[in-house]
C-alpha cells in the first residue's frame, strides 16, 4: 500500500503541480469522452481523479472500478477548466491526473445508498451500520458528537473537574426503571447491576473529597423501550461540593455556552431564563415546552368577568378560568375543518370544547363572535393581535386548563410543521418531591431519593400533605427536550432517613440498598449538588436528526436488538452451566 | 453554608490582612498555650486555622470539632512567626484567625488513619473507600489518572482521532477469556455480554471510514482473578486506517511521551527500542523484562568451547549452549548460602545448576574456579566485569535456557529489591501468530483471530507448521509489565477466512460468531492497525503502586466482590422471573 501524502479534504489549487497520494473509496465514477473521472471520498473530503484511456494499464485497471472500493492512488495535482470548477467542494478547484493506483479492496455492491442522501428502511442501515456509517450525514453527526464531548471535557477541565471512572459492574438498586443484571459467577446466585446512573458513586466521591467530579458515563435502563429510547445511553455526570442550586447553573450555562460554541459554532446567551414548575405548566402547560413558538398560555379569565355568554360565565363562576394562546401570522393555514378537528382533540384532552378567534382583513372571525363580539374585541387588544393572527381558548380548572391548551399547543407546533431555529434553553426549577404512584398505590420521589427537599416546605407538609412538599431539583429544558435533570442532594443522614420513611422505604431495605451512603454520611459529608446532562438527545438536537439512532454509533432498535451483530443471542449451555442458571420453560 | 472565596491550598503571605472564607475538612487539630490550631484540607491542600479563646463563643465551638468534621470557615489571613513557618505547606507561611465558623457536618471518628499515612488492612480501606479516597496519596492517583487522561485525549484529538462509543451490551464472542452475560428481558432466553475489548467495532469503524479512532473504553473479562486483574478495566484503544506498525508505533511514542510529560513530568525519550519476541526472549528470557536492571542474558559458549570441564564440554557438544548474565557491583550481597538457594531455584526451574563467579578484591572466587579457571577469566573480560560483580550461568538448550535464566533474573530483582528509577519503554514484535492449547489440545490464535499473520510465513507455514507463522503483533512494555498490545488488522476476507480454518472454526461457527465482519469485508475495507494500552497498569506504574487497585476509585477485590456496595448481591424473584431465569441448586 502506498501511503496517502494528503486526505481528500486539503487540496486546493495552489497544489497545482504536485504529486500526491490519495487513500480513500471510490465515492462515484463519471465517464465524460471516453475519460473516467474517480471521485475520490475519505473522512476528510472529496477529491477528483482522471484516469486517461492514453495510460492503457492505468485505465484498464480503472475500469475494474466500482463504488466504494478502497484504492490508493498517485499522480498529478491539475488546475481544473474553468467550466469545470465545482464550487460546492472545497478541492473543486483541482483534480488529479493518475499515474499509479493500487486497489487496496474490493466492494460488492453495497444495499444501502451512500453516495446520494437516499434513506431506506432504517432495518437496512442498521443492519450495515458500517456502510450508513460511511455516509456524509452520518460522519457528521460522530463527529460533531466527538467535537462536542471534547469542549465539554475542556470546559470542566478548565474549572477543576476531575474525570473519574464510576463502576459499570455495580449492586441493584430500586430506582424505579429496571436493572440490567451481570450473574457473577465466582459468586453463583448473585449479580451484579448495570447502573442506571453513577448517582451514588458521585455523591460518595463528593463525600471522599474530589470536590468537583465529571464523567462522560454509560448508563443503562431495562425498559420498554419507547420510541426513542436506548437501553445504554451516555450522560454527562457532574458533581460539586459546597454548591447550590446557583453554581450548579451558571456552571452548567457556561459548560453549554461553550460547548455549544465550538460544536455547533451557535452563540447561546446565558443566563437562561427560570421557570417555576407551577410557572412552565400554567404558561405553556408543560414541564419542558419548546419556548421558541411562543404561544404562551394566558390567564384570559378577567376578560370574561362580565360577559352574557352563559357558557363561560357559568363556567366563571363555578370558578373555572379561561385561558388561551395566540398562533401568530398563521390563521389563513386553519380552515374551519382543520379548527373542527383541532375542537375534537381538544374534547379527547378533557376540555368542554375549543373557542377560536381569527383576525383577517375584513374583521374578527370566531365561533362565538355573535355572543360576545366586545370581549373579543378585548381579547384582540390584550394579545395585540394582528392580521392572520389565531387566538385558541378554553375553558375549565387552573392547572388542567393548561395541561390540555399545552397539548392543545404541541400538537399544533407538530401538525403544521411550524419550523423555527436555534437554541432555546430554560431551566425549570421548584418540582414537587414526591408524587403519587396510583398503579402501587404508594408516594414515590419525583426526582430521585437523594433530592434535598425544600426544608420548611418538609417541616410544613412532610407527614400530612408531602405531595405538597418542593425540592431543590431542576430541569434544564432545549427546544422542549428535557435535556438535563439534577438537584441538590441530601448529605444529612436525619433528612435522609426521613425521605426514605415518607417513600415506605423500611430501615432495614434502606440499610440493605443505600447502607453503604448512610454510613458515609457519618463522617463529614460536604453539601453538594449536581446534574446529569443526556448527550445523545443534545446532540440530536444540534445535528437536527430525528432520533437519538443518528447520533449513536451502532444503536439498539426497540427490541433492544443490535441489527449487526445479532446480540442479544443465545448462549451455550456450558457458559449457564458456569453462572449455575438455567432458562425457565418460557411456554408458561 | 457560607461559602469559600478560596481553596486550602491557595493562601500565600501576600494574601495577608484578606478577609477569606474556606470550605473543608479539620485534618488535625493541635492545642498548643490554650490556643486551638485546626489544619484544614481540600483537595486543593491545607491551611492552618487559629481559634483564640479570647473570642469565647466561638472557640467553643471549635472544642467540639473532632477530625472530619466538614466546615465553613471565615477570618482574616495572617503571617505566621519566623518560627512557626511550615515550608513542606506552600500556605505554611499564613494562617487563618478564625471570626466566624459554621459546621457543614460532623464526624465520627473513622475506622482508618486519614491524616497519617499508616496502612490498614486493605479490607478496612476497600469497604470505606470514601474515607480511603481522602487520604493525600489516594487524591493524587486519582488526580494523576485524571491528568493523564487528559493529555491521552488532547494528543490524540491534535493527532485526528476521533472518539467513538462502542456498545457495552454486546454480543458473546469466543475471544478465551469468559464472557460476562446480561440476561434480555425483551427476549427471554437471549444474552448480551459486556466487551473483553471493542475490537470488533473499532475495525468497523475502520469499515465505515472514520480513518482514526480512539475510546477510553471499558473492557469485561470474567476470569478467575489473579493477583492483580480487576473484572473491568479500562484501555486507551485506538485505530488507523490506511496504517501499519510504524504508524502505530511513532502515534504510541508520540503519546507516551506527551502523556508522561503531562501526568508525570517525565521526559521519555523515543524512539523506543525495540526486540522481536525471539530476540527479547533470548536476551531476557522473558517477553516483558524490565529492561533497567540490565543483566542481559549472553551466549556465552564459545568461552567454553575447547574447555576441559567436562560438565560443560558435554553438554556442548550435546548441542546445548551456555548462557549467563552479570550482575554488578552487588556481588558482596550474594553470600555462598544465597547463591545455594538460587542453586536449589535453577533446578527447580529445569536446570541442572548455576554457575556463578565473583570478581573480588583478591582475585576471583567460583563454584568451579579449579576446573577452568582461564575460561571465567576470559568470562570476566567478556562481561567488562570489575571488582563486585557477579556472574551467574548455566547450560541447556537455547531458548528454555534463556527463560529459565529469566526467571533467575526476576527472582533476584524482586528479592535483592533492586531499586531503579525512571521508565523505560521497548517494544517486542514478531510474535508467533499461532500457539497450542495444550489443555484443549488445539491451535489458538497467540494475540487475538484478527491479527495479521506475517504473509510469507503463511504462505511457507500456514498448514505444514502453523506454529512457525510469525504474526504483525507487537506489544508495548514498560518497567516489565505488558502495558499495551496491538496488530495490524487482517482486512481481507481470504484470509480471516485462512486463519479461522486454521484455528479450528469452522465456516458455520464463524459465521454465526463474526458473520458481521466477514460481511463488512466485502464492501472496501481499508488496511487498518491498532493498539490498546492498558490505563490502569500505566498509571499503577507512574505512581509506583503495587496494585491496580491503589488507581481505580472503586476497585473490587479478587472474588469479584465491591466490599463498599456488597456487589454483587442477591436479587429478588420478581426480577428473575421477568428474565425468566432460575438459579440451579447450588449443592449440585
Amino acid at each position: 500500500m502506498k501511503k496517502r501524502t494528503h486526505t481528500c479534504g486539503e487540496l486546493r489549487a495552489s497544489d497545482t503541480g504536485t504529486v500526491v497520494t490519495l487513500n480513500g473509496w471510490v465515492d462515484r465514477i463519471r465517464d465524460l469522452g471516453g475519460i473516467k473521472f474517480v471521485q475520490v471520498r475519505d473522512r476528510y473530503g472529496f477529491t477528483q481523479v482522471v484516469f486517461d484511456p492514453q495510460d492503457n494499464e492505468l485505465y484498464n485497471m480503472a475500469l475494474k472500478l466500482g463504488n466504494e472500493f478502497c484504492i490508493s492512488v498517485t499522480g498529478s495535482v491539475r488546475k481544473r477548466p474553468d467550466d469545470a470548477i465545482n464550487l460546492r467542494l472545497p478541492t473543486g478547484e483541482i483534480e488529479i491526473v493518475a499515474s499509479e493506483m493500487g486497489i487496496l479492496s474490493d466492494a460488492e455492491v453495497p444495499p444501502i445508498y451512500i453516495n446520494i442522501d437516499e434513506e431506506s428502511a432504517e432495518e437496512m442501515h442498521l443492519r450495515y451500520r458500517y456502510l450508513d456509517l460511511r455516509r456524509p450525514k452520518m460522519q457528521r453527526n460522530i463527529l460533531t458528537r466527538h467535537r462536542f464531548v471534547q469542549a465539554v471535557r475542556e470546559y470542566l477541565n478548565n474549572n477543576g473537574f476531575v474525570d473519574v471512572e464510576t463502576p459499570i459492574l455495580g449492586k441493584s438498586t430500586p430506582e424505579g426503571a429496571r436493572d440490567f443484571l451481570v450473574p457473577s459467577r465466582l459468586k453463583a446466585g448473585k449479580f451484579y447491576a448495570l447502573p442506571q446512573s453513577p448517582q451514588i458513586f458521585k455523591q460518595l466521591l463528593m463525600v471522599a473529597g474530589f470536590d468537583r467530579y465529571y464523567q462522560i458515563a454509560k448508563c443503562f435502563r431495562d425498559e420498554d423501550f419507547r420510541a426513542d429510547r436506548q437501553p445504554e445511553f451516555t450522560q454527562i455526570d457532574l458533581e460539586m461540593s459546597f454548591a447550590d442550586e446557583e453554581d450548579v447553573f451558571s456552571m452548567t450555562e457556561g459548560l453549554m455556552k461553550y460547548a455549544f460554541e465550538k460544536a455547533a459554532s451557535a452563540d447561546i446567551s446565558t443566563p437562561f431564563r427560570r421557570f417555576t414548575y407551577q410557572e412552565v405548566v400554567e404558561f405553556y402547560g408543560s414541564d419542558k415546552p419548546d419556548t421558541r413558538y411562543g404561544m404562551k398560555i394566558h390567564d384570559i379569565t378577567s376578560i370574561f368577568e362580565k360577559t352574557a355568554f352563559k357558557v363561560i360565565s357559568d363556567s366563571i363562576d363555578k370558578g373555572e378560568k379561561v385561558k388561551g394562546f395566540i398562533v401568530e401570522n398563521k390563521a389563513d393555514r386553519f380552515s374551519r375543518k382543520k379548527l373542527d378537528e383541532y375542537t375534537a382533540f381538544a374534547k379527547e384532552s378533557g376540555l368542554g370544547g375549543l373557542m377560536w378567534l381569527k383576525v383577517e382583513g375584513d374583521g374578527l372571525k370566531s365561533s362565538i363572535l355573535k355572543h360576545c363580539p366586545e370581549e373579543l374585541s378585548s381579547l384582540v387588544s390584550l394579545f395585540a393581535a394582528n392580521e392572520n393572527d389565531l387566538i385558541l381558548f378554553s375553558l375549565g380548572e387552573g392547572l388542567p386548563l393548561s395541561k390540555a391548551l399545552g397539548q392543545m399547543r404541541n400538537k399544533i407546533i407538530k401538525e403544521e410543521e411550524f419550523s423555527v431555529e436555534g437554541f432555546e434553553f430554560l431551566w425549570v426549577t421548584d418540582f414537587p418531591m414526591f408524587s403519587y404512584n396510583e398503579e402501587e398505590q404508594r408516594i414515590e420521589a419525583e426526582h430521585h431519593p437523594f433530592t434535598m427537599p425544600d426544608l420548611e416546605d418538609l417541616e410544613k407538609y412532610g407527614e400530612s400533605d408531602p405531595l405538597k412538599v418542593r425540592s431543590k431539583a431542576y430541569d434544564l429544558v432545549l427546544n422542549g427536550y428535557e435535556i438535563a435533570s439534577g438537584s441538590v442532594r441530601i448529605h444529612r443522614r436525619d433528612i435522609q432517613s426521613r425521605v426514605f420513611d415518607l417513600i415506605g422505604l423500611s430501615r432495614e431495605e434502606a440499610t440493605e440498598k443505600f447502607g453503604y451512603l448512610l454510613e458515609a454520611f457519618k463522617y463529614g459529608p460536604p453539601p453538594h449538588a449536581g446534574i446529569a446532562p443526556g448527550l445523545d438527545r443534545i446532540i440530536a438536537i444540534i445535528v437536527g436528526a430525528q432520533s437519538i439512532r443518528e447520533v449513536i454509533a451502532f444503536p439498539k432498535v426497540a427490541s433492544g436488538a443490535d441489527l449487526m451483530t445479532s446480540a442479544p443471542s443465545e448462549v451455550s449451555q456450558k457458559q449457564l452451566d458456569l453462572l449455575k442458571l438455567q432458562l425457565k420453560d418460557t411456554e408458561n
